[in-house]
Protein backbone atom coordinates (compact mmCIF):
# COMPACT_ATOMS: atom_id res chain seq x y z
CA UNK A 1 0.00 0.00 0.00
CA UNK A 2 0.66 3.41 0.03
CA UNK A 3 3.11 5.28 2.21
CA UNK A 4 1.76 6.19 5.62
CA UNK A 5 -0.09 9.46 6.36
CA UNK A 6 1.48 10.76 9.27
CA UNK A 7 -0.68 9.33 12.78
CA UNK A 8 -2.26 7.05 10.68
CA UNK A 9 -1.77 4.02 12.97
CA UNK A 10 -3.49 1.65 11.36
CA UNK A 11 -2.78 -2.00 12.10
CA UNK A 12 0.23 -0.34 15.14
CA UNK A 13 0.40 -1.20 18.90
CA UNK A 14 -0.83 2.57 19.25
CA UNK A 15 -4.20 1.35 18.27
CA UNK A 16 -6.03 -0.19 21.54
CA UNK A 17 -8.71 -2.95 21.31
CA UNK A 18 -11.80 -2.01 20.38
CA UNK A 19 -14.71 -2.53 23.02
CA UNK A 20 -16.83 -3.90 20.31
CA UNK A 21 -16.68 -7.79 19.98
CA UNK A 22 -16.43 -9.21 16.30
CA UNK A 23 -19.78 -10.87 17.23
CA UNK A 24 -21.18 -7.23 17.51
CA UNK A 25 -19.71 -6.38 14.01
CA UNK A 26 -20.77 -9.05 12.21
CA UNK A 27 -24.85 -8.49 13.42
CA UNK A 28 -23.95 -4.87 12.66
CA UNK A 29 -22.96 -5.87 9.43
CA UNK A 30 -26.22 -8.24 9.41
CA UNK A 31 -27.93 -5.00 10.24
CA UNK A 32 -26.79 -3.16 6.89
CA UNK A 33 -27.60 -6.43 4.90
CA UNK A 34 -23.12 -5.92 4.01
CA UNK A 35 -22.70 -9.23 1.68
CA UNK A 36 -19.15 -10.70 0.26
CA UNK A 37 -21.02 -9.11 -3.05
CA UNK A 38 -20.51 -5.38 -1.65
CA UNK A 39 -16.97 -6.41 -0.47
CA UNK A 40 -16.42 -7.62 -4.14
CA UNK A 41 -17.81 -4.19 -5.22
CA UNK A 42 -15.82 -1.88 -3.01
CA UNK A 43 -12.52 -3.35 -4.59
CA UNK A 44 -13.28 -2.72 -7.98
CA UNK A 45 -14.52 0.81 -6.60
CA UNK A 46 -10.74 1.42 -4.71
CA UNK A 47 -9.77 0.66 -8.12
CA UNK A 48 -11.73 3.03 -10.25
CA UNK A 49 -11.02 5.49 -7.25
CA UNK A 50 -7.37 5.36 -7.38
CA UNK A 51 -5.46 8.24 -7.11
CA UNK A 52 -8.51 10.25 -7.36
CA UNK A 53 -9.43 9.81 -3.75
CA UNK A 54 -7.67 12.79 -2.93
CA UNK A 55 -9.98 14.83 -5.41
CA UNK A 56 -12.51 13.54 -3.94
CA UNK A 57 -11.74 14.46 -0.49
CA UNK A 58 -10.84 17.71 -1.76
CA UNK A 59 -14.62 18.11 -2.89
CA UNK A 60 -15.65 16.94 0.46
CA UNK A 61 -13.68 19.53 1.85
CA UNK A 62 -14.76 22.04 0.08
CA UNK A 63 -18.45 21.49 1.38
CA UNK A 64 -17.59 21.52 4.81
CA UNK A 65 -15.29 24.83 4.02
CA UNK A 66 -18.29 26.15 3.21
CA UNK A 67 -20.48 25.84 6.29
CA UNK A 68 -19.12 27.59 9.39
CA UNK A 69 -21.10 25.23 11.66
CA UNK A 70 -18.54 21.96 9.70
CA UNK A 71 -15.65 23.97 9.49
CA UNK A 72 -15.61 25.65 13.02
CA UNK A 73 -13.73 22.10 14.07
CA UNK A 74 -11.11 22.73 12.51
CA UNK A 75 -10.49 26.33 13.92
CA UNK A 76 -7.58 26.99 16.12
CA UNK A 77 -7.68 29.19 19.57
CA UNK A 78 -5.93 32.20 16.74
CA UNK A 79 -9.83 31.97 15.28
CA UNK A 80 -8.28 30.62 12.02
CA UNK A 81 -8.46 27.32 10.17
CA UNK A 82 -5.45 25.25 11.77
CA UNK A 83 -4.38 24.72 7.82
CA UNK A 84 -1.86 21.83 9.39
CA UNK A 85 -4.37 20.02 11.23
CA UNK A 86 -6.30 20.25 8.49
CA UNK A 87 -3.63 19.14 5.82
CA UNK A 88 -2.58 16.24 8.41
CA UNK A 89 -6.29 14.66 8.65
CA UNK A 90 -6.97 14.86 4.64
CA UNK A 91 -4.03 12.56 4.23
CA UNK A 92 -5.82 10.35 6.70
CA UNK A 93 -9.08 10.93 5.46
CA UNK A 94 -8.03 9.96 1.53
CA UNK A 95 -6.45 6.80 3.21
CA UNK A 96 -10.21 5.99 4.78
CA UNK A 97 -11.35 6.41 1.28
CA UNK A 98 -9.33 3.43 -0.16
CA UNK A 99 -9.33 1.48 3.16
CA UNK A 100 -13.16 1.73 3.13
CA UNK A 101 -12.82 -0.12 -0.34
CA UNK A 102 -9.70 -2.45 0.17
CA UNK A 103 -9.76 -3.43 3.84
CA UNK A 104 -11.26 -6.28 5.27
CA UNK A 105 -13.78 -6.12 8.12
CA UNK A 106 -11.31 -7.50 10.54
CA UNK A 107 -9.98 -7.06 14.21
CA UNK A 108 -7.30 -4.32 12.88
CA UNK A 109 -9.76 -2.89 11.48
CA UNK A 110 -12.40 -2.25 13.92
CA UNK A 111 -9.71 -1.38 16.58
CA UNK A 112 -8.93 1.46 13.84
CA UNK A 113 -13.03 2.22 13.42
CA UNK A 114 -12.76 2.69 17.76
CA UNK A 115 -9.72 4.77 16.59
CA UNK A 116 -11.47 7.05 13.99
CA UNK A 117 -14.81 7.48 16.46
CA UNK A 118 -12.37 8.75 19.04
CA UNK A 119 -10.45 10.79 17.02
CA UNK A 120 -13.88 13.03 17.17
CA UNK A 121 -14.52 13.42 20.58
CA UNK A 122 -12.44 15.05 23.10
CA UNK A 123 -10.62 11.58 24.21
CA UNK A 124 -8.80 11.35 21.46
CA UNK A 125 -9.58 14.82 18.82
CA UNK A 126 -6.27 16.76 18.50
CA UNK A 127 -4.15 14.29 20.17
CA UNK A 128 -2.56 12.72 17.22
CA UNK A 129 -1.91 16.31 15.52
CA UNK A 130 -0.92 18.35 18.92
CA UNK A 131 -3.45 20.81 17.60
CA UNK A 132 -5.63 23.08 19.74
CA UNK A 133 -8.93 22.95 17.76
CA UNK A 134 -12.16 22.46 19.81
CA UNK A 135 -12.06 18.55 21.16
CA UNK A 136 -15.32 17.37 19.66
CA UNK A 137 -17.10 17.19 16.58
CA UNK A 138 -20.80 16.93 17.45
CA UNK A 139 -22.60 13.36 16.62
CA UNK A 140 -25.40 15.13 14.74
CA UNK A 141 -22.38 16.76 11.74
CA UNK A 142 -20.71 13.46 11.77
CA UNK A 143 -24.53 11.80 11.10
CA UNK A 144 -25.45 14.35 8.95
CA UNK A 145 -21.87 15.06 6.58
CA UNK A 146 -22.37 11.14 5.80
CA UNK A 147 -24.79 12.02 3.29
CA UNK A 148 -22.73 14.00 1.44
CA UNK A 149 -19.85 11.23 1.55
CA UNK A 150 -22.14 8.73 0.08
CA UNK A 151 -23.94 10.81 -2.38
CA UNK A 152 -21.52 12.22 -4.27
CA UNK A 153 -19.45 9.18 -5.92
CA UNK A 154 -21.25 9.21 -9.24
CA UNK A 155 -18.56 9.76 -11.72
CA UNK A 156 -16.40 6.79 -10.21
CA UNK A 157 -19.79 4.38 -10.74
CA UNK A 158 -19.99 4.62 -14.42
CA UNK A 159 -23.41 3.90 -16.27
CA UNK A 160 -22.86 -0.25 -16.22
CA UNK A 161 -25.12 -2.65 -14.26
CA UNK A 162 -22.71 -2.64 -11.32
CA UNK A 163 -23.42 1.19 -10.63
CA UNK A 164 -26.11 1.13 -8.46
CA UNK A 165 -25.22 -1.67 -6.19
CA UNK A 166 -21.66 -0.34 -6.11
CA UNK A 167 -23.15 2.64 -4.47
CA UNK A 168 -25.12 0.75 -2.18
CA UNK A 169 -22.10 -1.34 -1.62
CA UNK A 170 -20.41 2.03 -0.36
CA UNK A 171 -23.37 3.39 1.40
CA UNK A 172 -23.87 0.50 3.49
CA UNK A 173 -19.86 0.52 4.52
CA UNK A 174 -19.91 3.77 5.59
CA UNK A 175 -23.11 3.51 7.53
CA UNK A 176 -21.12 0.24 9.42
CA UNK A 177 -18.71 2.74 10.38
CA UNK A 178 -20.67 5.67 11.23
CA UNK A 179 -22.28 3.10 13.27
CA UNK A 180 -19.38 2.44 15.44
CA UNK A 181 -18.03 5.68 15.51
CA UNK A 182 -20.95 6.68 17.00
CA UNK A 183 -20.45 4.11 19.81
CA UNK A 184 -18.27 6.90 22.69
CA UNK A 185 -21.08 9.48 22.16
CA UNK A 186 -23.70 8.01 23.23
CA UNK A 187 -24.91 7.66 26.90
CA UNK A 188 -23.60 4.33 28.84
CA UNK A 189 -25.91 1.21 28.07
CA UNK A 190 -27.81 3.10 24.82
CA UNK A 191 -25.07 2.34 22.06
CA UNK B 1 -53.80 13.26 3.36
CA UNK B 2 -54.99 9.19 4.43
CA UNK B 3 -56.54 8.50 7.58
CA UNK B 4 -54.27 8.67 11.02
CA UNK B 5 -53.02 5.02 12.36
CA UNK B 6 -53.14 4.81 16.10
CA UNK B 7 -50.84 6.92 17.67
CA UNK B 8 -49.62 8.42 15.09
CA UNK B 9 -49.94 12.06 16.44
CA UNK B 10 -48.25 14.54 13.76
CA UNK B 11 -48.99 17.98 14.41
CA UNK B 12 -51.09 17.75 17.57
CA UNK B 13 -51.00 19.12 20.86
CA UNK B 14 -49.61 15.25 22.07
CA UNK B 15 -46.42 16.44 20.67
CA UNK B 16 -43.67 18.23 22.79
CA UNK B 17 -41.37 20.89 21.29
CA UNK B 18 -38.44 19.74 19.88
CA UNK B 19 -35.66 21.52 21.71
CA UNK B 20 -34.06 21.38 18.44
CA UNK B 21 -33.95 24.85 17.17
CA UNK B 22 -35.13 25.77 13.34
CA UNK B 23 -31.29 27.21 12.86
CA UNK B 24 -29.89 24.35 13.92
CA UNK B 25 -32.41 22.24 11.57
CA UNK B 26 -31.25 24.38 9.00
CA UNK B 27 -27.22 23.55 9.21
CA UNK B 28 -28.30 19.71 9.76
CA UNK B 29 -29.77 20.28 6.10
CA UNK B 30 -27.02 22.16 4.83
CA UNK B 31 -24.69 19.37 6.21
CA UNK B 32 -26.49 16.66 4.21
CA UNK B 33 -26.68 19.27 1.28
CA UNK B 34 -30.35 19.45 1.15
CA UNK B 35 -31.85 21.54 -1.77
CA UNK B 36 -35.47 22.41 -2.90
CA UNK B 37 -34.89 20.19 -5.92
CA UNK B 38 -34.22 17.29 -3.03
CA UNK B 39 -37.62 18.41 -1.83
CA UNK B 40 -39.28 18.14 -5.37
CA UNK B 41 -37.77 14.81 -5.87
CA UNK B 42 -39.26 13.10 -2.91
CA UNK B 43 -42.30 14.51 -3.43
CA UNK B 44 -42.24 12.94 -6.77
CA UNK B 45 -41.26 9.78 -5.59
CA UNK B 46 -44.24 9.88 -2.90
CA UNK B 47 -46.20 10.06 -5.70
CA UNK B 48 -44.38 6.96 -6.90
CA UNK B 49 -44.60 4.90 -3.77
CA UNK B 50 -48.00 6.16 -3.20
CA UNK B 51 -49.68 2.78 -2.12
CA UNK B 52 -46.98 0.63 -2.21
CA UNK B 53 -45.76 2.18 0.95
CA UNK B 54 -46.18 -0.43 3.00
CA UNK B 55 -45.47 -3.21 0.94
CA UNK B 56 -41.83 -1.39 1.14
CA UNK B 57 -42.35 -1.18 4.58
CA UNK B 58 -43.17 -5.02 4.88
CA UNK B 59 -39.63 -5.75 2.86
CA UNK B 60 -37.72 -4.30 5.92
CA UNK B 61 -39.68 -5.72 8.70
CA UNK B 62 -39.02 -8.94 6.90
CA UNK B 63 -34.98 -7.96 7.26
CA UNK B 64 -35.89 -6.83 10.89
CA UNK B 65 -37.31 -10.34 11.55
CA UNK B 66 -34.97 -12.60 10.07
CA UNK B 67 -32.11 -10.69 12.52
CA UNK B 68 -32.30 -11.83 15.93
CA UNK B 69 -30.78 -8.52 17.41
CA UNK B 70 -32.98 -6.50 15.30
CA UNK B 71 -36.16 -8.67 16.25
CA UNK B 72 -35.49 -8.51 19.82
CA UNK B 73 -36.67 -4.87 20.61
CA UNK B 74 -39.93 -6.11 19.52
CA UNK B 75 -40.59 -8.95 21.61
CA UNK B 76 -42.86 -8.85 25.20
CA UNK B 77 -42.54 -10.07 28.05
CA UNK B 78 -43.30 -13.48 27.36
CA UNK B 79 -40.38 -13.84 24.95
CA UNK B 80 -42.96 -13.92 21.86
CA UNK B 81 -42.77 -10.97 18.94
CA UNK B 82 -45.56 -8.71 20.34
CA UNK B 83 -47.77 -8.60 16.83
CA UNK B 84 -49.99 -6.09 18.32
CA UNK B 85 -47.18 -3.66 19.01
CA UNK B 86 -45.52 -4.56 15.69
CA UNK B 87 -48.66 -3.97 13.64
CA UNK B 88 -49.31 -0.81 15.18
CA UNK B 89 -45.59 0.62 14.66
CA UNK B 90 -45.50 -0.82 11.03
CA UNK B 91 -49.16 1.98 10.02
CA UNK B 92 -47.00 4.51 11.44
CA UNK B 93 -43.48 3.33 9.34
CA UNK B 94 -45.38 3.37 6.83
CA UNK B 95 -46.60 6.95 6.78
CA UNK B 96 -43.09 8.06 7.48
CA UNK B 97 -42.18 7.03 4.27
CA UNK B 98 -44.74 9.00 2.71
CA UNK B 99 -43.96 11.68 5.39
CA UNK B 100 -40.92 11.71 4.51
CA UNK B 101 -41.14 12.33 0.75
CA UNK B 102 -44.01 14.97 0.99
CA UNK B 103 -43.64 16.74 4.29
CA UNK B 104 -41.68 20.05 4.61
CA UNK B 105 -39.08 20.54 7.32
CA UNK B 106 -41.27 22.75 9.43
CA UNK B 107 -41.55 23.32 12.70
CA UNK B 108 -44.19 20.45 13.54
CA UNK B 109 -42.13 18.41 10.93
CA UNK B 110 -38.92 19.12 13.53
CA UNK B 111 -41.33 18.27 16.51
CA UNK B 112 -42.12 15.10 15.43
CA UNK B 113 -38.84 13.80 14.51
CA UNK B 114 -37.82 14.33 18.49
CA UNK B 115 -41.21 12.49 19.01
CA UNK B 116 -40.21 9.72 16.50
CA UNK B 117 -36.16 9.62 18.07
CA UNK B 118 -37.83 9.35 21.46
CA UNK B 119 -39.97 6.45 21.02
CA UNK B 120 -36.59 4.28 20.35
CA UNK B 121 -35.46 5.07 24.13
CA UNK B 122 -36.98 4.56 27.18
CA UNK B 123 -38.64 8.07 27.43
CA UNK B 124 -41.29 7.23 24.82
CA UNK B 125 -40.37 3.20 23.70
CA UNK B 126 -43.88 1.27 24.20
CA UNK B 127 -45.68 4.28 25.47
CA UNK B 128 -47.70 5.01 23.03
CA UNK B 129 -49.10 1.06 22.58
CA UNK B 130 -49.22 0.06 26.13
CA UNK B 131 -46.44 -2.49 24.90
CA UNK B 132 -44.55 -4.29 27.01
CA UNK B 133 -41.04 -4.69 24.91
CA UNK B 134 -37.94 -4.22 26.07
CA UNK B 135 -37.46 0.26 26.80
CA UNK B 136 -34.47 0.84 23.92
CA UNK B 137 -33.54 0.82 20.45
CA UNK B 138 -29.78 0.63 20.78
CA UNK B 139 -28.27 3.78 18.19
CA UNK B 140 -25.87 1.25 16.78
CA UNK B 141 -29.10 -0.39 15.49
CA UNK B 142 -30.69 2.87 14.13
CA UNK B 143 -27.91 3.78 12.75
CA UNK B 144 -27.08 0.73 10.51
CA UNK B 145 -30.49 -0.33 9.75
CA UNK B 146 -30.64 3.35 7.90
CA UNK B 147 -28.43 1.47 4.92
CA UNK B 148 -31.18 -0.50 4.19
CA UNK B 149 -33.72 1.76 4.12
CA UNK B 150 -31.49 3.91 1.68
CA UNK B 151 -30.60 1.08 -0.22
CA UNK B 152 -33.77 -0.82 -1.29
CA UNK B 153 -35.75 1.58 -3.31
CA UNK B 154 -34.22 1.09 -6.90
CA UNK B 155 -37.95 -0.61 -8.06
CA UNK B 156 -39.95 3.15 -7.23
CA UNK B 157 -36.54 4.74 -8.93
CA UNK B 158 -37.05 3.73 -12.26
CA UNK B 159 -34.23 3.83 -15.01
CA UNK B 160 -34.67 7.91 -16.30
CA UNK B 161 -32.02 10.89 -15.13
CA UNK B 162 -33.95 11.75 -11.82
CA UNK B 163 -33.21 7.83 -10.94
CA UNK B 164 -29.86 8.45 -9.15
CA UNK B 165 -30.76 12.08 -7.78
CA UNK B 166 -33.90 10.64 -6.58
CA UNK B 167 -31.73 7.78 -4.77
CA UNK B 168 -29.83 10.61 -3.05
CA UNK B 169 -32.27 13.26 -2.04
CA UNK B 170 -34.36 9.57 0.12
CA UNK B 171 -30.85 9.25 1.41
CA UNK B 172 -30.25 12.93 2.67
CA UNK B 173 -33.74 12.99 3.98
CA UNK B 174 -33.20 9.96 6.24
CA UNK B 175 -29.76 10.72 7.33
CA UNK B 176 -31.13 14.07 8.06
CA UNK B 177 -33.71 12.68 10.40
CA UNK B 178 -31.17 9.91 11.93
CA UNK B 179 -29.19 12.83 13.17
CA UNK B 180 -32.15 14.32 14.37
CA UNK B 181 -33.27 11.28 16.25
CA UNK B 182 -29.81 10.54 17.42
CA UNK B 183 -30.26 13.50 20.45
CA UNK B 184 -31.76 11.68 22.86
CA UNK B 185 -29.30 9.04 22.80
CA UNK B 186 -25.70 11.51 23.32
CA UNK B 187 -23.95 12.82 26.55
CA UNK B 188 -24.68 16.39 27.44
CA UNK B 189 -23.32 18.74 24.64
CA UNK B 190 -21.81 15.87 22.88
CA UNK B 191 -25.24 16.20 19.91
Amino acid sequence: MEERPAGYTFGTSAVARSPVTMTELRQLEQAVAWSEDDARLLRRLGERIGDQAEALVDGWRAVIGAQPHLAQWFVGPDGAPDERYKAAIKQRFVRWVLDTCRRPHDQAWLDYQNEIGLRHTPERKNRTDGAHTPPLVPLRFVVAFTAVVTTTLSRFLGDDAECEPMAQAWSKAVLLQVALWSRPYVKEGWW
